[in-house]
């Protein structure tokens, strides 16, 4: 037990800077959060956020062998040469939205509701206990592969305003199969947080006649202390505005509002750095549950020509408790450069 | 293991009607969640979201002697008439803010940070082992006086523009410490999610010459199907557009943006409302983590005549995934309606 007498002459002056956070303000949203360092730990001592170890093993697993396991069919499935699958894209049996013909809002009282129409697919690779943070190079691109087949797949549908592609690993990441898997949600609104950072990206563009990404990917590139990995293409960094430690921005260094529209040789390239950035995570948090996600612009039918697409890495490394609900201004406890230091060194 | 062969024929309709999700709109912010009752639960099986019984008991406990156990000196205390404390306020001693002089931004590159300047006390109660959801109304009463005093001494410092008054119960929802306690954390920003409801109140207000609350207030009471509990001051009721299973709102009847203005009689009349709802979620869900926390109009010398200060009761449900943090559209698994009805067997 902590016990210390407590002096309250010392600790009540107004002057007192043993807390020495800062607020820092997110270039896109105009949202600030909190970078409490009063409260730090060691880059080191953020690896005993480990998660769950409630893997029932390949022998209970729903997705090694899909099909004969009552999955969906599949929609989509790679195989090596010789013969085994390596990815397979499927129905999510329980899907958050399925298929319809209608999104009329209904009126109920003064609220308005529509049909939950859309689609909800599984991305699932073949190993039950390789997660991307430790795939090579190739088999990441394979990923990314198919998160752009079926994104072009579902972006011409009728009903189809965004597509959300995202990857929970960990049971307090909100994986309830520990089988490496993603999700793909095509829905019929665009996101709110999209919305923000399209606003965020349209007003900067206003101000500034650039692109607000071009502007963070030229400055992390060339300051380089939040910089993790990057290659002539692609470039992975620490935001300035971490929402949470070790939190990780891979983006495209050339400007492009439309993940779909990626080419083969930069797919390579993304695997590169992205790869790079979460195995870092991954060595540095000792196998954390981490969630990540692509922000491409809507596909709504309109063009946006100041968004510019990226991909966001969040590990769990707290929880979004009380103030965070309340307010929206997260609460980090490790300067952005410190983690970035700390994952360079894990490479 | 649940193993069944796969009908492709019957499982591949764009027809298919097995899940009969929904999308609502928040009335308020615009934006969507998902009531996804495809995957629904009885509102019975909602109570294995226990909390953590990691509570190393009260001679452990670094509040049940606040002073003696090194925490800063209180600023606030209220007493029994035999002369035991009952309620305290006293500094965070690792505060994620402290008073200092200056707000003044400070650029860095493009990006913009400010000092770490505010407040933030911790709230206890006396009890170690009665949380708010036990307490009968004058003590949690009691607790609303105590916010409302500090509130009051903070809202007219220079340099505190938002303050936030929230409660973290169980460590899945952020407790670090089992003993209850609020926060009040006073900000020189005004916090984004107060911001969002400012301008849908303010929009919605240019629009139809109401409160958006008080439009709320007025069709919950006459629907009722969403309502936990009122009297003729306050209403508890499950939004309709709920962010998560089991969601409570608790609003005042008379419309009012300031939280700080309410009166001594409103305050049990709040108590006895809130109380009843806290409770009923308490025993609905077997003593679960949860979080509120109070929403009220910014302290930065601006009106705010049609926001409406109210409480949210968050209780911890479900985990925000990849595609909550990737969209910020919500996947709730109940129905608000069904939620409300079994709060309601509660009482």
């Amino acid at each position: 037990m902590n016990i210390s007498i407590n002096n309250s002459k010392e600790n009540h002056s107004d002057e007192k800077t043993k807390s020495s956070s800062e607020l820092r303000q997110d270039i896109v949203s105009g949202d600030w959060v909190v970078i409490a360092t009063g409260r730090a730990k060691r880059p080191d001592e953020f690896g005993n956020v480990q998660r769950s170890q409630d893997d029932k093993g390949i022998e209970n697993c729903l997705f090694e062998d899909p099909v004969a396991s009552g999955q969906e069919k599949d929609v989509l499935i790679y195989h090596r040469a010789d013969g085994d699958w390596t990815l397979r894209v499927f129905p999510n049996k329980y899907p958050a939205l399925s298929p319809g013909k209608s999104i009329k809002k209904i009126s109920d009282g003064p609220y308005l509701s529509m049909p939950g129409v859309g689609y909800h697919e599984i991305v699932v690779t073949r190993d039950h206990y390789k997660q991307l943070a430790i795939m090579d190079v190739m088999e990441i691109a394979e990923v990314f592969d198919a998160y752009q087949d079926r994104y072009l797949e579902h972006m011409s549908k009728k009903n189809v305003n965004y597509i959300a592609v995202f990857h929970n690993h960990g049971k307090e990441s909100g994986a309830s199969i520990p089988h490496p898997h993603s999700q793909l949600m095509a829905v019929p609104v665009v996101a709110p947080y999209i919305k923000l950072e399209l606003d965020g990206a349209a007003k900067y563009h206003k101000s500034n006649k650039e692109c607000v990404f071009c502007t963070i990917v030229e400055h992390e590139s060339q300051e380089g202390k939040r910089v993790v990995f990057e290659n002539d293409q692609f470039i992975a960094f620490c935001p300035f505005a971490s929402r949470a430690a070790f939190e990780v921005h891979v983006m495209p260094k050339k400007h492009s509002p439309y993940f779909e529209r990626i080419t083969d040789e930069q797919k390579i390239k993304l695997a590169e750095v992205f790869g790079k950035a979460l195995g870092a995570v991954y060595k540095a948090l000792n196998d954390p549950p981490y969630n990540f996600y692509i922000h491409s612009a809507p596909c709504d039918g309109s063009d946006y020509p100041h968004y510019h697409w990226h991909i966001e890495i969040l590990p769990h490394t707290s929880t979004w408790a009380g103030f965070e609900l309340d307010t929206g201004i997260e609460i980090s406890t490790i300067q952005p450069e410190v983690a970035a230091e700390y994952l360079r060194s894990q490479l």
